[in-house]
């Protein structure tokens, strides 16, 4: 007996800012190009080497806002006057295609993931220590030491929210967590409903 | 506030005859020096090269019946008039120091196991197909047509037994099978619940 094809499989990840999410999400994609990466929607205006469709879906206020009326998102959240969003559709089209995708979303936005994709392994990066944080965070600009102390406070705060992730990954050496990344992306693949339909095949 | 030290994790290998599970079994040994391999008891005399406490320990039939009446062991059985036996002590003095054990048992040991070691990584080792199974079968001796029938008959039963457990590999090319079996051990060495001393000293 044949069977349907197994949905794809759904990584999320998040972290609080300065953990270094990016480039492990970017390493990752880059080692399985089978992998792919769900865009987001953005109100915001792209951004210099930003591609419409390859960074961000690009559009309108009254797009999104529809698409929030029409239940698009799984999360959406506004950020300094911008919104921020991820369409279900981008998703379901890919997973039910039985491609793997991986989600970079907000911290906050996770909770409501995890609960209409309950399937998908969350993994969370932590930065290595409070010290190595507070030294990013001051780093990333010229900002006044009342923006650094806030960024660094709201960082704490969603530090606290690993509580919601399966896996967690300490950003102490950038290709030791790349390695534990990729490593979770093939445990999962390898857990034993996932292989379920080359399971009843084999007999 | 510092915590005790986290419990050592436990993974389970087991698979039907002829799946390949010894080679990969040695080759995470060989890339993590510290995961501990947890080592039998038999009744069996040794075999050339092999060696008192690192293949087996090698005791009599007067002792181990001794210990199968203390309830010493996780799992015991007989085959061919040989006792083997994994000894809790064995695994608990290792995990208990923080040590990561691999333990290699039979199919029908696993599910003691996993009732005593809840929290264990169960990983079960397939033949790639049933037309490589009956091959590598044919192919480890000079046996008759009927015994490598009785074993091809026992190593499907065996198959069947996957569903206890929590990853399955298809060892189809062995590179990738040995790839697969560390990023399950890198996967759940980072499940959150294995790293929460590290998270709450991060606060």
């Amino acid at each position: 007996m044949k069977h349907t094809r197994t949905q794809g499989l759904l990584i999320v990840i998040s972290a609080p800012s300065g953990a270094g999410k990016t480039t492990i999400c970017k390493r990752l994609l880059d080692e399985f190009p089978d992998l792919y990466f769900s865009v987001s929607c953005t109100t915001r205006p792209p951004r210099k080497g930003e591609k419409d469709g390859r960074d961000y879906h690009f559009i309108s206020m009254k797009k999104f806002k529809d698409r929030i009326g029409k239940n698009e998102f799984v999360e959406w959240e506004e950020i300094y006057g911008h919104f921020y969003g991820t369409l279900k559709k981008e998703i379901e089209d890919l997973t039910e295609k039985g491609h793997d995708v991986i989600l970079d979303i907000d911290i906050k936005g996770a909770g409501n993931v995890k609960s209409m994709y309950p399937e998908g392994a969350f993994v969370f990066i932590m930065p290595p220590s409070v010290e190595i944080l507070k030294e990013r965070l001051r780093k990333r600009g010229s900002e006044t030491d009342a923006v650094i102390k806030m960024r660094f406070d709201r960082a704490m705060e969603e530090v606290k929210e690993n509580e919601r992730y399966d896996y967690v990954i300490f950003n102490d050496i950038l290709s030791d967590s790349v390695d534990i990344m990729r490593s979770i992306y093939i445990a999962e693949r390898n857990r034993r409903p996932r292989l379920q339909a080359r399971i009843n095949d084999f007999y």
